[in-house]
């Protein structure tokens, strides 16, 4: 059995999306685990009364496996992530997290201020040995399966060693979550040649090949749509925070774009909706923050309650698959490798 | 008057695409200009006596106004840059470019080996002073009017100062190709606070506000598709090389990907290609090498007819405006200024 706490008070539609999303997630996951709401237990238990007494009258007979935790600091969207960590220890944040290291969580969800997320967990859970900081890795869709991508955001200018850290953390995250037996890894540059990319990326090629992964060779912008390069199905794409998180955010812009042109030529709303339904990274369940000892998952600021549903799935999987401590050894195995090489 | 010089065996449709191009062009451009196509002439004159008896046989009467200029070699595009030209010394590419530097040809236009272009050019046409490289200039489709996008893959290491030349370049080539006034300049980043982004980006938003640009901040990769950010419309947005290949070859891979999509959901393919057609962006006539002396345009490897027509049109653009000029004169004044603070 697995708890997951969830930080009531995080994102841009919360309590009323988070609450929601853990009144759906009860409903539909297995009756073992239970779900820790973090928040201001007065403006939860308000929330919960509204959605039990209406759109979610069928989740009653699961209330016992919600626990209401309480914290009456809540952190901004606009809050500095050091000060506010700092600062409102007190927070739904900070108190998810330190339940976790207390043995009294498993694992953590948050549509919160995702800078804060980043500091408080790397405070908190601490990181695997080797590392400097944890990566954010999201799953992208493609025309095949979806790959994870990371770095997304948390680290913008990365090392070769940080890109293949990287390979290794997401390697472990497709085996354990997406069930990917010995993942493809590429590297995100600008043309398949070795010696194609900038600085980092051509020292990270070398490195990459004798990492201990499945590195299949750079990979192309165009190759991620299609989930495939030339050498066939990627699993994993590595590169650094800030490509990727600029890459991200375009994938973000693109649809509102190209759903205008087609409203334009007469296509109905509908069959847009479904079309894009299906490339909307921040509905599959968020980002788990690899390289923490823990799980920390990182969602939208926007997430439904579909995507707080999703992400609280995800953490489960974690916890159940035992993630971090595949990481934790596919860390030290390979540091021990390179060691006695 | 101008003389355009064509590639004439450059792209992956040569020489049929780039001969028919140069047919749309001389048929819809002022008749005072006229384009050299440069290549093996009995290639080229067989290609001409095919089309001008079947599809362009209206194209006949500006025949006149097409010189043939002979060069025996060919640039692969699998040939390495600098030994292609080099080795390759009365290739199209090379004869094309060099005649420029003899005030034989006005401008050069080529679908070939981007890499061997970009080193010719630099070699024969040599670059503006205070300029370590080119850049490659492209029109970024947007929901509002078309972005300057730069650098889009020349340099794939860039400093803080390159990324201020790139501003200057693509705030001349806004003014005097899309006639945009005092053009907005935005830093690519992943986030609008000045304290977002990678090392060289943070000190490259320091040296923008005192660069003479019209600069607005940062932009993140969502405001590319919709043409501006909440503090307005955008007409120019730098970044390094590598971020703005990547991000090229991404839009690119998108279409396929939604094309698919909505064919599934039972979308008419005329639609799809109607909307999707005006986010083509290599359509959209090359891409200009900017910060050479003189007028070198790039197109895309797969160039239809069309393309090949917008980029001659393009180079007419270039030279009518004296671009090359104003650049120089923008780059020299700068640096003056700088020198005098």
């Amino acid at each position: 059995l697995a708890r997951i706490a969830l930080d009531a008070m995080g994102g841009d539609h919360a309590p009323r999306a988070t609450v929601a999303g853990a009144l759906e997630a009860i409903q539909e996951l297995d009756t073992r685990h239970s779900i820790q709401l973090i928040g201001r237990t007065d403006v939860i238990e308000r929330e919960l009364e509204t959605l039990l007494g209406g759109e979610y009258v069928a989740a009653r007979k699961h209330r016992g496996r919600l626990e209401l935790v309480h914290a009456p600091d809540v952190i901004e969207m606009t809050d500095k992530p050091s000060v506010a960590i700092r600062k409102k220890s007190e927070s739904s944040m900070v108190v998810g997290l330190r339940m976790q290291t207390e043995d009294k969580s498993d694992g953590f969800v948050s549509a919160g201020n995702t800078g804060a997320q980043m500091a408080a967990s790397t405070v908190l859970l601490r990181l695997h040995e080797g590392l400097t900081r944890p990566a954010i890795s999201t799953l992208f869709p493609t025309a095949l399966e979806p790959i994870v991508f990371l770095d997304s955001g948390a680290n913008v200018d990365c090392s070769a060693d940080e890109l293949v850290q990287f390979a290794r953390l997401g390697s472990v995250y497709a085996t354990d979550i997406l069930g990917r037996k010995n993942p493809s890894v590429g590297l995100l540059s600008i043309g398949e040649e070795p010696e194609k990319g900038n600085t980092v990326v051509k020292e990270a090629h070398a490195l990459l090949r004798e990492a201990g992964v499945n590195f299949q060779g750079n990979v192309e912008g165009r190759d991620l749509p299609a989930g495939r390069s030339d050498r066939g199905p990627i699993d994993v794409v590595v590169c650094d925070g800030f490509t990727g998180n600029v890459l991200l955010k375009f994938y973000e812009g693109i649809a509102p774009l190209v759903m205008g042109l087609l409203a334009k030529e007469g296509v109905e709303k509908e069959r847009l909706a479904r079309a894009f339904g299906q490339l909307d990274y921040s509905s599959h369940g968020g980002a788990p923050l690899l390289g923490v000892r823990g799980v920390s998952i990182i969602c939208h600021g926007k997430s439904s309650p579909r995507a707080i549903k999703n992400a609280i799935r995800l953490a489960l999987q974690a916890v159940e698959s035992q993630m971090d401590e595949h990481i934790g050894r596919r860390l030290a195995g390979n540091g021990a490798k390179k060691a006695t090489a």
